[in-house]
């Protein structure tokens, strides 16, 4: 079935999560956070882009769903989120993957059914809808889960998960 | 000498220009504009990561000099110009460049002695100082070049241009 990777993008923490429903409708998950060293711009998105890459290489997603930058107050944050983001949609793309933009409005409103919904309610509906045990993610990892549940979720084709 | 690569980024139109000053302090000028296709962002960025990487096996610069997105007042503006920097960014930290950051501002003022030059008194400058007949560059280019003679004239060892 489809391996989504799911990506929080940020210059200081990057979150990601794989969400790969098999065949029986099972849910597998894996996450992680990558924390790029300090310093200069182009080698901390030089570590974003190397990092998902090693993702993608060990899993093997087919689409990448990650948070598009929206309504930051301040310009600056914003741009660093969207380099960020491209670090991690060059990556997806020059392997193949197909790649899309969800604002965190949506993330939270199709996944918790609340489009302000807080990082605790978020990880307490995937924990609900995923039928986990609990889920020991950072809230960037979290967050990365939940956008890569988004796009299951808005995928037509989209099977159930149990 | 040092080679060096300006850039000025946009999703649109990014404009490149190589600056590569000899053992006799003659100036070598390369320049170009890169259109990526229409469609999604992360193939555009891919268009611009490929054309800069493409640009550093022709003319092995050793520094990326860059515009910085600086002030915008549409924040998705700032965000697009901001990714557009990201690709060529990464494209030039992958192959070991260095990259320095210049605000448009920064530029005007260094090259043509106003922080709030015209493009064509910009243009103007770089002929009069690399003493070059004509300049028939795209704006993007012309502003890249800009950038590039910017980051020679701020570095201490630059060596003059006749």
């Amino acid at each position: 079935m489809t391996c989504i990777l799911g990506v929080d993008p940020g210059l200081n923490a990057t979150g990601w999560g794989i969400l790969d429903v098999d065949a029986n409708s099972r849910a597998h998950l894996h996450w992680g956070t990558i924390r790029p060293p300090n310093g200069e711009r182009s080698l901390r998105l030089l570590a974003i882009r190397d990092a998902v890459e090693d993702v993608i290489s060990r899993y093997s997603p087919v689409v990448l769903a990650i948070e598009r930058p929206f309504n930051h107050r301040n310009v600056h944050t914003a741009i660093a989120l969207g380099q960020a983001q491209a670090a991690a949609m060059l990556a997806a793309a020059s392997h193949g993957l197909s790649v899309h933009e969800y604002p965190p409005r949506t993330v939270k409103e199709t996944v918790a059914g609340d489009g302000s919904a807080s990082k605790d309610a978020i990880s307490q509906a995937l924990v609900s809808r995923l039928g986990l045990d609990s889920l020991d993610a950072s809230a960037d990892a979290a967050d990365a889960l939940a956008i890569a549940y988004c796009h299951h979720l808005m995928t037509p084709a989209g099977v159930t998960v149990v």
